[in-house]
């Protein structure tokens, strides 16, 4: 009789290579599967070692582009920051490396999808919630969740089970990183009072060892999207790691939040995108010279939804597309140059312009060459100031004098 | 026969200075009014000055303790940013100045009130809506508007009537200031592709001048009011001066924004807020941790609301105390204290702590203190994800491989 | 030994009777608690029913004017209909009963509060999320969702306990009333393409059967208070009963709604609602003259929040305070009276006066009484349409062709 | 030298006669254009009529069927009811008369677009906004505005240049309808506490004069348009005439409303739309079973957004197409039928289905055939209740007693 299969999201690390065992011992066929969606990981070694701890497949995915192109990238457009903090690292690879789970397991014929994640983060909602919403015939299962070891339990099983124990073991840190930044948990992190160490730091440069000359780079945007650092041209994936790097040279990007959880409790997490928060400051002055006064201003309604949804593990509601298309339709506009000094941790605009500016220095200026007509306001103050003038006629006492 | 009486807003400067004549030449008695809403003006000479120009007689009012305790606060609990961006400095001493205007008008029986801006920016319909929901009945008059001199034809008439010309009068820029913040328009800041000058800048230090070492501060609040900083108790007004001072060295709060002015125009503006800034940052870093999820995600929409109004005018709208009802009953949990590292342009919050925080170490931990019940999370996510599963049985077809 | 003590919502109906020995027979002993909140029940013989099947102590409490002035008002205020359509019946009894429960608990000493509700429903998660907000030390039984018995294992543990068999016990609904209305779910009322049998209404007349001659009243309301019918004055819960007598009979107040439950199912119900359904009818024309626009536009996002924020149990948040300061504040302006028209399931609003109305036939009128400045509307247009003006003048090649 | 051109919005009605005249008189050629938007006009008589009194050229434009599919049709799948009441009659056909003028103005080379509204509704506004809008170079002419004449110095006028007076001159009502619906104002209707009179409406029957048999139907939808009823297909514009008839003879669609309008003033208006209100709340039912509940929660927020937008003029924002983007991508999941009773005033849905049903009664049942995991909901309310629970072992001290 064939063993029931299933395809696990496997990173190479401790809890996976466990959870290979766990699932073989649950009567389980293990399919590894690990997708590089930004963090630079050794994706042959990783393929590698699932084989060596107990996979009967192992599959590894390249998936920097795809990650850039349909999920960093509205997280830009839609200026998508949670609690308007942190913006959206873990949350946005996660329904794509589930859809690559499921991808792979129906085309193993597996029934069951698994991931590495505890019972009390974010992650495993948005992997389950995910999975059944692209396949719900397929069983999800969460080892770590099951299983419920302490971290001594757990080795000594590796142990027993010849599995390898990582040297870094020790690390307080709990990591996730991709394209659009790193975070990290745990350890001295849960004492919200405490400073973040810069040992929590990967990515970027303390501000006081950063460079004390600046950098001036130049980012065009065609349909709000990022194509060509001072004039040259990337593919996106390719152009965020270039600023990931010179940004993060500069100590771009860090970010220290107590945020809500969806499960119902608060967590201290640090977070470094130095590309992402170059590119979403850029993107929001371009916005500012290109979109008219109604879009701007309705636009942070449809991404606070966005976001939340995104955060929350509901990437793939029917709902994410029509915030989608309402976020695609505005960015049609978004077209032009912006100049940012890359200096002590600031990505600093100090110039933007674009072929379709709705910013007029004709009608804005206040030298001669005025085109705005002084006079028509008279008549729109009265009319805009209406209401109130009217409300006072009616409820004044000692509006004034209160 | 006595003569009609305005009230004009003053501030020593040669628009207003010319209004008095104006005004006079319209047949007014002028009575001069200025405020002190913190931006250091010497009242007494300006109050002299009123009466040399031609002013009947001349009001001086330090409100600075009442603008910060009663406008600069709510911006503060509202994390009022305007488009995301822009603190509302001017946009909250207008309503302040004009309620001033209206109480010596009625004091002094005069039939009109008149005020010094163009007919192109906000102020206007800031002044005039106030004044007329604050009473009706009074006339408002916008000299300048009505002149609609050019500058040449302003100092003609300035000489002609023997009002001193300032020397500082080929400044390119247009300046506002108050405790909140200064913000400058106009000259070279009209072209948004231009850096701005240095000389635009005149409360914080550029970057490449601030200290090369940190200052860390502790803030405390209570119920939403920063009281104290390293333990050392303020009045508000003071508080803020102080901050000021201590962030701008470091060169904290300089942005740099294209807006969408109310009557229907983009113009570009240089804000420094050195101490609102890291007020703000500190503010919303002890929310983080003391207000519970529901407020913490519906807060920004009232506060958006709130930041709207106030920018357009509304300051006397009967909404804004409802929406500062609900502001104010959050703020009750807002206590605490907050770490702030002042480098670089950074006010960095490197920890927070409060009586009545949430954050909650027990659940959120991932040590053997854990106290949250993992096994609940299969039964959450089981309902959480269930409309999008029930969507996908209904809708599947392609969704994976499209 | 003492036994555990638990305190049990208590209907007199079959599920919570049982319940009484099943949590008796789990080593407790019970507490009956019976709320009245409008829905008319026999008090006494519920008190004595509790006892005799098995209760150790039985409360019946009379919560009808608490109800309708803290639970019912603050949905009248907010307009609260739930996907714009369902008025909040249980949602808003709930978390009354388990304060109630609660009181009752810390007065008894008892560790653990039960209620009947199965594990499918919103009503579940309303008690349960309630109890522990306001005591986070109770346990939280729910023995019909844990025995999880058929209907015909129920009646068997029923009959051999010696607990009563209702006679109606075949009713293919299930039911819930208060002052604020009735619902009814299950039968025939599960297939949503299925017309509701005239047998699934109990507070209302059928259209058929309504009155040939209208019910033309007035309602006075203070502060946002209904306060009195036709001129005679009520307390708030007889106001609200009368009016679901005389509404009823005209047959308004029906609504059938397929709605969205917070477990993450759709089911369908049926409501009526006839006093409750008048009286927001009522309330709202009464605004749209007493309110100004500002407070008119913006109070329908905060009683959205409010209502969902209801409807998902979570009426303990302290979210809820800080919506209710935002609503009250409003209600200060509506004061006056509303003419009504009851004729064929319609609450018509014919007529709407009040002291505070902002309506202003002056400005209103196209007589020759108009005061309405007509020339101030060309200026307002100007910078009103300004905006996509200037959108146009950069954008448009063939906008008008496409 | 050739006279300037001026396309003149024509009616056939006194005003815009006058206006071609008024408009010839200061120097132009008027080309009239008279558009049906379903207000059932005899296009050729106005034709000619536009010749006879002065006008050089006239156009008439059948746009039934373009107001029916791009203007009515978003109305409907929007839900827009401006102010929870009013479903955007008149709001909806000026963008497109608007896009007829400029066609007409450019096709004819003439400079100048008129209306002949007056200067205190919100028309003016929404036809100038729009002309501007679509093309910044026209002039826009409001001679009613302009002249400013009372209703005698018109008419004088009238019997100076020959131009007929319609007999039905003293009506009190000033009345605009097309397919969507009929708006009156004025007359008696300017006291909001007077009954409106049966001579107000035109559309619908009296309740007391309706059948006392209901009538019922059935209309399908595909992608959210009303393709049959009865199973008979309609081109949209004849569907919404034939069930204007139909539902009208039953009293359906009279809505009263006092409304804000954009121009700062209150004014009470008596709508008709008997086919829109059926349509519309049709179609709400048919989404309640096909919208998965994320866009069944958030759909209202931009459906409220473009109300506004359309209300306040601002068709032609590229804001508008935005939001359509959304409501667009929404509307592939709404097919289905839906039973509608047609009956003393009301349309009432009865019974709804869809192939896409999200409803699932194996899921929403209480019989044996229940699907759902009712132990799921004990982790589900745990979570769900966390962070007021945690709230509350913070807070508590007397939260039940207060």
């Amino acid at each position: 009789m064939t063993k029931k299969k299933v395809v696990l999201a496997y990173s190479g690390g401790l809890d996976t290579s466990v959870a290979v065992q766990w699932l073989t011992d649950q009567g389980y066929a293990v399919i590894a599967c690990c997708l590089d969606v930004g963090e630079g990981k050794n994706l042959k070694e990783i393929q590698e070692k699932a084989i060596k701890v107990g996979a009967v497949n192992s599959y590894v995915i390249d998936a920097k582009e795809e990650f850039a192109n349909e999920y960093a990238l509205l997280a830009l457009q839609a200026h998508a920051y949670y609690e308007d903090k942190y913006p959206l690292v873990s949350a946005l690879s996660r329904p794509l490396i589930s859809k690559k789970l499921v991808e792979v397991a129906e085309k193993e014929g597996a029934t069951a999808v698994a991931h590495g994640c505890t019972g009390k983060g974010n992650d495993q909602v948005r992997f389950e919630v995910a999975i059944k919403a692209l396949n719900p015939s397929l069983e999800v299962i969460a080892p770590v969740r099951e299983w419920a070891w302490s971290r001594e339990e757990e080795i000594e099983y590796a142990k027993e089970k010849n599995i390898p124990i990582p040297i870094n073991l020790d690390s307080p840190y709990s990591i996730d990183q991709n394209l659009w930044g790193r975070s990290n948990e745990c350890g001295i992190l849960e004492d919200p009072w405490a400073t973040p160490p810069e040992g929590a730091y990967g990515l970027t440069a303390a501000l006081e060892d950063t460079p004390n000359t600046p950098e001036i780079i130049e980012i065009d945007f065609e349909k709000g999207v990022p194509v060509s650092i001072n004039g040259e041209k990337y593919k996106l994936s390719d152009l965020i790691i270039h600023l990931n790097d010179i940004a993060g040279k500069h100590g771009i990007g860090r970010i220290d939040h107590v945020e809500n959880r969806l499960v119902g409790i608060k967590s201290r997490e640090v977070y470094e995108c130095p590309g992402a928060i170059t590119l979403l400051k850029a993107h929001k002055e371009l916005e500012d010279i290109t979109l008219i006064k109604d879009i701007a201003h309705f636009k942070p309604v449809v991404a606070k939804k966005l976001t939340e949804l995104i955060y929350e593990g509901l990437w793939f509601s029917p709902l994410r597309n029509a915030l989608e298309a309402f976020l695609k339709d505005t960015q049609q506009y978004v077209n032009g140059t912006v100049r940012v000094k890359l200096f002590k941790g600031h990505a600093i605009v100090e110039g933007r312009k674009s072929p379709n500016s709705l910013y007029n220095e004709k009608l804005a200026t206040y030298t001669a060459e005025d085109a705005f007509d002084q006079s028509a306001a008279v008549g729109f103050i009265k009319l805009w100031g209406l209401p109130t003038e009217v409300h006072s006629m009616i409820h004044r006492k000692e509006s004034v004098k209160k």
